[in-house]
């Protein structure tokens, strides 16, 4: 019923449907319900520890026997730029008097960390079936480590230079990650925002460049979605706002009125929030200083100024100084619990697929 | 053997794919050669007068007998700004100094005309079957001339938003143009490009928000985007830099080169060129001194002191100061004549259908 069964065969999955991992929003609960559906559940490391990981982990094996990808930021941990960063919070100063707040306050200096030792231990122990990573590959002797576990490794290309270079380092399937995709581009040999292709012209330029299979995101939020990946030469797709709207899904209050409205909205690249460019809703500050701005300090440093404002606005039911990822895709979405979801895209997939034929 | 035949019937084509019109670059020749491999024939008018495109089309009538599409931009024609202009001219002085040339020289003011009572009276006169608009739609009483004439409308939208407003006011099949698109962005109601979605995005959700037939359009150039496109929901396709590698375009050497090997190459949004955002190859000015610059002058005046410049460059062979549209799917094309081509895309297109069915 596929026309392409390689990702299939190789993760042991139902559909060719991944949830993409959302760091946040999405968490153990949502990756049951997409195994549950026949999808490939995902936990998403970069906000969480090494025992947090663990114990997500350990509550997915306990209610699912599907495999689980297990994805991890490897981004090069910034250095301190002190004056970058009084630069950055003397800009923000005003938003932290109009809170309440202390401009001077100590904040934490970063909430997202590389792939590291720490982590890799956490995979040599749980062995999930796949891992994946954002920002090219970890360093060769980590690399090493995840792969001796019999880990299947997936990486995020932006462009097709860097699926060759994945292909080339080690990757066994590459997610091509159109300009479309919610959330950080995974943007690693490139840090021109201008050159990511949509999705459209990115897979079959990546299909064509590498021999592993592919696996097409952004944009992709339902069945028509699917196809068209397929029918560009994708392996399966990687959802991420399309899960954004089941129950399962974390997203704050604001976040959530803001999907239900999603076709009528803007979701833009801005790098203020985190120091990198990633989509989603615009907010106030990402409006008022951004969406680009050459000041926000590096990733992911430009947010641990943010989280007090961000704490302070979300009290008030606000999303004004919070991530809001979402792709361009979004409005497509439909709030149905994920494994209901994840079932229904691949019976309307494979409907549409026919119908198309007949 | 299209699961959507509501385009080939309108239009009374064999296959539902279109010739992009693309002023400059693609002329009679292409189009007859488009239209004697089933596909539907365009002309630009942008950059020629109603006297050429009266040739134009009597040519393209004289070879086949198929329906032809005469495409218009629509622009507020730009007030002159002398401040701006000596700001953009004395920019651009050194160039001129390096190239032998007077940077006081006088230029032409502008080489792209909106559609008026002129060009409406060609339509009237040569009844071409499709009129199709870039930049909204033309006044009210130049759009109801053209109407009476018998003439199918088609306009671009690159917004949900545009999408409904062109449905609402009259255009009878809406191009979804995806920001992988070459050249011109037809966007009207806004002049945000971080707002334009990718084609993935974009089809979708306006085939939802509206009920006339939909075009895809932005990198679409080989069976597996037609397929993908049909899949989202379009009815048919519209294919810009697929065609540009035909022997038919009229592109120049530099530009070819360029064509040839636009795998590994970069086609950024510029409004350095014209004024306004288009997608090309990345030339010298737009390099040094875009890709987006705030000093550019309004649309399409940017472009008359660039062409002196263009003209010299060109003379040896470079495309330093010249339009090279592209867009991001232009890797995928193939050299063929444009009849062939046309042809193969549709049968590659349906035995593709066929082969994800099976």
């Amino acid at each position: 019923m596929w026309p392409d069964r390689r990702i299939i065969d190789l993760f042991k999955i139902e559909f060719p449907i991944l949830l993409a991992p959302m760091a946040g929003v999405a968490d153990a609960d949502i990756a049951i319900a997409v195994a549950e559906g026949g999808g490939l559940p995902s936990i998403a490391c970069a906000m969480i520890s090494p025992e947090k990981a663990r114990e997500q982990i350990g509550i997915v094996r306990q209610r699912v026997s599907a495999p689980v990808n297990l994805n991890f930021f490897c981004h090069q941990a910034a250095d301190a730029d002190p004056v970058r960063e009084a630069t950055w919070r003397q800009r923000l100063a005003s938003y932290y008097h109009e809170h309440g707040l202390d401009p001077a306050m100590s904040v934490s200096v970063a909430n997202r960390a590389p792939f590291d030792a720490a982590f890799c231990a956490i995979v040599e122990e749980l062995k999930p079936e796949i891992v994946s990573f954002h920002f090219g590959l970890p360093e060769p002797d980590l690399l090493k480590r995840v792969k001796a576990t019999g880990a299947i490794v997936m990486a995020s290309a932006t462009i097709v230079r860097e699926a060759i270079w994945l292909e080339e380092n080690g990757a066994d399937i590459i997610i091509a990650q159109g300009a479309e995709a919610g959330g950080h581009r995974g943007m690693f040999l490139t840090d021109n925002i201008a050159e990511q292709p949509g999705t459209f012209a990115l897979v079959p330029q990546v299909v064509d460049a590498v021999k592993v299979p592919v696996i097409a995101a952004g944009g992709i939020a339902d069945a028509r979605g699917i196809v068209a990946a397929l029918a560009l030469g994708a392996a399966g797709v990687q959802i991420g706002s399309g899960y954004l709207h089941c129950p399962e899904s974390k997203v704050t209050a604001a976040h959530r009125t803001l999907l239900n409205s999603a076709r009528s909205l803007d979701m833009v690249v801005t790098n203020v929030m985190t120091g990198r460019p990633a989509r989603g809703f615009v907010n106030r500050v990402m409006r008022e200083l951004g969406p680009i701005s050459p000041i926000a300090p590096a990733f992911p440093l430009a947010g641990g100024a943010l989280a007090p404002l961000a704490e302070k606005a979300k009290a008030q039911g606000s999303g004004d100084f919070s991530n809001m990822w979402a792709g361009q895709g979004a409005g497509l979405g439909r709030e149905l619990p994920a494994a209901v979801l994840t079932a229904r895209l691949a019976e309307e997939a494979q409907a549409l697929t026919r119908r198309m034929a007949s």
